[in-house]
């Protein structure tokens, strides 16, 4: 089959890797003989605007290929946008319809999360309804690795090793003081906690890791986390604590709730989280009377591509390019996923799946893998997380700084 | 002059660099013949009870040697302890100079800031004082590069580099949305705004960089900050704001005052800051009705070693090396300073002052630098820091992680 023009846009939240993806659906389309590769400005809400470019007017020579995969963040621009039901507001899909028609688009490819399949999933419904021969693929991507069917999701791997290496280095500074201290370090994590589950990655031959980890998947109780407290504190003076921003009480309340900052939510219902580790922090340093610390990692773990994992930049171009190779058989309504074949040796394989089958769907680190001794975790999440932080992809320093490449 | 043996102590806040120039007193003093090169643990506070290590013991060849550089925060432990006055309490000076006896240290070096050559001058003094034939020798040391007499310090060139990287990574982030946001990022720097100008080096052909930087040598005023950001508005949609955690109002109160955080102070009566950047995003995105971020860059700006500026790195060994070259002389009561001899091309000498004018002064962005235009800063304030981020040494990466060297 002769690929037609593809278009592809970038959904969600970034991360550091999701131009790695972009790279690997232009680059595969090019190689196939694509005429254009056009890319949505800021998703499906530019594409309702008809904002879009040509790939080939910023990615000229494999020098940008290189350069971009290296850039962090959305290269194209994202948007939380919620893609209205067509039985409600069947003019947006028109309009879509329109436009890719207008610039004779046979290919659509949406890197992004489970709200993004849930595009990938109703646009493809809505071509079999009015008999369009576009396809929908969608490309997952996502630092939260709270994806379906997946093994795990591109961003996940890069976040983990920003997250465990900062981990690693906030251990070395709060152990330099010989006073008793607490530092409590926020995570990103709604409802999953794949991303604070990874600071325990820094428990290596020359660190301890942090020594409470608080997960979503949990009910936080804060009687008994300052009992944990207490009772660590008997052997060690420094604690590190790490915490997912999404943590809840009993009563189903985010404790960061219990803080004074208002909560906006987004497009999709989310709430805006932020301060649970210093509401916390300052909580235990008063009920403990110790130095405490709230250290909130924040968009930097989503974004460092200073350190980013080679293996996950590598896997996240796989998946943009196999997403081209499923379009060619034409395949629709559908997400490449990662299946493991074994973790040592790493082995990997690609495949794909139905994207109704991801969307709105969160995958939650499994109730059995979280344990109650003082690891917290089970050995199988040390098993499965550690080959997704191996190796390093420099970036290409210019005057000192990290390089990006960008739209003007 | 030979050598005798040596006793090396760190002290006040961790850097990023500190165990490089820990490594130059070190190989420097066993090259130079030194029989026992000693390591006070948590600096002068260990000294008082005797605690100590044998630098041989734990740093046994040049891989050590390299591991150690490539180790954040303070590998002897540091502390914030403030020397008496001789003439009120000559007992600790007592204990002090009977344990270096006992030890047969004839020279003691201590790498540290203002506070810790207020302790290089106090003893040094004592010791002629009481005629004894140690030599005390200072080794510039902080992020903050407020000290005196010397062109910059050891330690900011890392952090610049890690605050002006992460800072462009934090724009590129924020710029994916097409929605309006503010983002409010809170930088290291309790009266010296050097580490918050470094993030105008993140202004680059890739990178806009800062649209406002706050520092503490300027009075904040709330109204005229929000009265600019409109400005920005009409211009920009994503809006990146750096300021220092210690900028206060023209009432002399720190801006995180009017948060509600609680306050503690050190030894040498430093109140912790913190809350700047968090009270700022709220204030500002309650008053103008947009989405606003508060993100603290926190110790990570400190002991981020994944991340050095080789240029930091290399000068910090020469300190330390340096400063054994002068205790070969016989001098005391002095620390190592950088002299630059040209900017472009970077040529740089070091040499030596009185650690009494180090002691307990603050060396603050020159005024003439700080103007009253968009950038904020001066083009002197460019040429004077760019040098100072060039060059990468990559950490030891051991299974994805940086690998440390530490004391068990």
């Amino acid at each position: 089959m002769q690929l037609g023009n593809v278009i592809v846009g970038q959904s969600g939240g970034p991360t550091s890797v999701i131009n790695s993806s972009l790279v690997g659906v232009f680059k595969t389309a090019k190689d196939a003989g694509c005429p254009h590769v056009y890319g949505m400005r800021n998703g499906i809400e530019g594409l309702l605007q008809e904002q879009y470019i040509e790939m080939s007017d910023y990615v000229k020579n494999d020098l940008d290929i290189e350069l971009l995969k290296r850039t962090p963040s959305s290269f194209l621009g994202t948007c939380r946008y919620k893609l209205p039901d067509y039985t409600k507001d069947e003019d947006t899909y028109k309009k879509i319809f329109d436009t890719l028609k207008k610039m004779d688009v046979k290919h659509f490819f949406y890197i992004g999360g489970n709200d993004s399949m849930d595009t990938i999933d109703k646009l493809s419904r809505y071509a079999s309804i009015v008999n369009s021969d576009i396809t929908f693929i969608g490309v997952p991507k996502t630092i939260d690795n709270d994806l379906a069917m997946t093994d795990h999701t591109p961003g996940y791997g890069s976040a983990a090793k920003y997250i465990a290496s900062s981990m690693k280095e906030i251990i070395r500074d709060a152990n330099t003081y010989p006073n008793e201290s607490i530092n409590v370090v926020e995570i990103m994590g709604r409802d999953a906690g794949w991303l604070t589950c990874a600071s325990t990655l820094s428990r290596s031959e020359d660190c301890a890791g942090p020594d409470i980890i608080c997960l979503p998947e949990t009910v936080f109780d804060y009687d008994a986390f300052l009992k944990k407290i207490s009772e660590i504190r008997r052997e060690k003076k420094v604690i590190t604590i790490a915490v997912s921003e999404g943590i809840k009480t009993a009563d189903g309340k985010y404790v960061c709730e219990a803080n004074k900052r208002s909560m906006s939510e987004d497009a999709f219902g989310h709430k805006a989280l932020g301060g649970t580790a210093l509401y916390l922090a300052d909580a235990v340093g008063a009920d403990l009377g110790i130095k405490s610390r709230g250290i909130v990692l924040s968009t930097l773990q989503r974004c460092a591509s200073h350190i980013v994992s080679r293996r996950d930049i590598t896997e996240a171009f796989t998946a943009g390019a196999d997403g081209v190779q499923l379009a060619l058989t034409g395949e629709t309504g559908r997400m490449i996923i990662f299946e493991r074949i074994s973790n040592n040796p790493y082995q990997l394989k690609t495949a794909s799946c139905p994207a109704s089958a991801v969307a709105n769907v969160e995958k939650l680190v499994p109730k059995e893998w979280i344990i109650n001794d003082n690891s917290y975790i089970s050995k199988e999440f040390d098993e499965y997380a550690r080959p997704l932080i191996i190796g390093e992809l420099s970036p290409f320093m210019v005057d000192g700084l990290p390089r990006h490449l960008f739209i003007d």
